[in-house]
């Protein structure tokens, strides 16, 4: 079992709908009453907004933090100017060990900043990076990275991709396929990163045991045939896994439309964002955190508990650390 | 009527998927029968595949050009070296006025660099662009660059939401509204290029008419009620649009799982490549330039054809240059 802290102050909807998650996730008839949960937000908030949803206190910890991260502005300063920010508090309870992860669907910029400052960075990560496991057609691929650090070098790309290949083995997946996300397959095909990045990784990935295929387009991520991992800066990434979530909004209006029945593609649709693909999972911090979109449901967030009680509980740091130092050499 | 110049050796499936669309083009009984065609490929190879498909010769022109553009390599250097490539040929027709507008579903780097050494960049274009027609939820929006130009600049940025609100207003929409693709629609959020892109489009656009909305999201290109106009480089929008292809054609599957009758959902896919959307319209270069998908179909292949006719028809270029131009100043 992992302890999970939860931000009951993140995402548009919070508190109400992040209480909605945790009244799911410790109803005793629930398979999900085996996480143990921390909320982090101001108490009588929190216990007020429990008891409104028939939650038994005695099934999960609340710890007081009064103060949700700001929206607006450079959100190091922000969290740098208070100790009461609830992002602060609960990365502060995964770096005491008192929680195993970390979670917020609220501001993407701030809860990276919390878990950088309060956790540190592994050991060979320069930027961490946010990955998202895409349900394709041929199973589930980590796309990295989805949003954290717009900006990138080879380098970098090659931190993701080693951290990337830690987490889709650490979900299960064999010998996972790393694939540069680019445009058009031939050599010499993509911007200046990728012609660089290119060259770096099949230099240095083959060697530590990593299949490096090479490039890979943006059909590839949603058809998931050519490699299991996809490896981007956060800037392409974030533009892409969005596309991707308007392409499918877009297929289940006009293909509702074309049955005579909204219902059933209404479904595929909500079921996207129920699984794994609900949360981001922020690599390269000494600790799991798992962030969330901000319009997160409540079954949205407890996806995003789940996956984070899991990658906690599969040993997903140590593994992305082992990954990351295979890189300076034994 | 227009002359459209179509390249008879471009495709995964050519000669004999282009010839196919030959045939559909030139039946009596079909409403394509007003377009003037010329093909340009080899003669007797042309003569032979349209007399199979029972073609009447006296419906087209042909125009004879030996040799394909190859796949590998610079294509610069290929192109300079012969003088019978197909895509210079019919590029040639164009420049002489014998043609009003050029498609090739070949190479989209042979063909871009035959347009812009044949053609010439319009004044006020440093890098012509693809723009791509998405037929999106709110009704059909542009996205440019669609992979022309991987490596851009603010400046070129500014080129391209110039371009495409003219290619939107050549289409029909009127007053369309401008967004640059980023990740956030808060002000200091996307990587180093959109921030600066974003002051100088904001500064620059409202001044000549052109309504700049800001920021707008991956997701917003299906979705289209925040833009018609969606500004980008090559190398995203390239990645973004194959990232929505993906990503229908994983809906068209799951959905004709979740109905149990994949039909349906299959005939939504099918009609995204049949409109618009299955050519690029290359912006910035002084003729009218339409490069489609190497795996089009005939289906498809008329759909560039019937686009590159009706641009010609509706004047792009000149508008093209009007937009370019008022940048400069009256």
């Amino acid at each position: 079992m992992a302890t999970v802290a939860l931000d009951l102050l993140g995402g548009d909807g919070a508190p109400g709908v992040v209480a909605d998650a945790v009244a799911r996730l410790t109803d005793p008839a629930a398979a999900d009453a085996s996480i143990d949960l921390i909320v982090v937000g101001p108490a009588a908030t929190a216990r007020d907004l429990l008891a409104e949803r028939g939650v038994d206190p005695g099934r999960l910890r609340i710890v007081d933090a009064g103060r949700g991260a700001s929206m607006a502005g450079n959100p190091l300063t922000a969290l740098r100017a208070h100790d009461d920010v609830t992002v602060s508090v609960a990365v502060g309870l995964v770096r005491a060990g008192i929680a195993d992860a970390f979670v917020s669907v609220g501001h993407t910029g701030a809860a990276v900043a919390a878990a950088v400052l309060g956790l540190g960075r592994l050991s060979g990560m320069s930027r961490p990076a946010l990955a998202v496991v895409v349900p394709s057609l041929a199973g589930p691929v980590v796309l990295v990275d989805a949003g954290a650090a717009p900006d990138a070098t080879p380098d970098v790309l090659r931190q993701f991709a080693l951290a990337g290949w830690a987490y889709a083995t650490s979900l299960g997946v064999t010998d996972p396929a790393v694939g540069l996300l680019s445009i058009g397959s031939e050599d010499g095909k993509g911007d200046r990163l990728r012609r660089s990045a290119h060259e770096l990784l099949a230099e240095t990935l083959p060697p530590l045991g990593v299949r490096y295929v090479g490039a890979v387009e943006g059909h590839d991520v949603a058809v998931g045939s050519q490699a299991q991992v996809f490896v981007t800066d956060g800037f392409t990434g974030n533009v892409l896994l969005k596309g991707i979530e308007g392409a499918v909004r877009w297929a289940a209006q006009r293909m509702g439309e074309a049955y005579g029945d909204p219902e059933p593609a209404r479904a595929v649709l909500r079921a996207t964002g129920t699984g794994d693909f609900a949360g981001g999972m922020l690599l390269g911090v000494n600790g799991v955190t798992v962030v969330g979109h901000g319009a997160a449901s409540a079954v949205q967030i407890c996806a995003c508990v789940r996956l984070a009680d899991r990658a906690a509980r599969l040993g997903l740091v140590p593994a992305t650390q082992r990954a990351l130092t295979s890189l300076a050499g034994p």
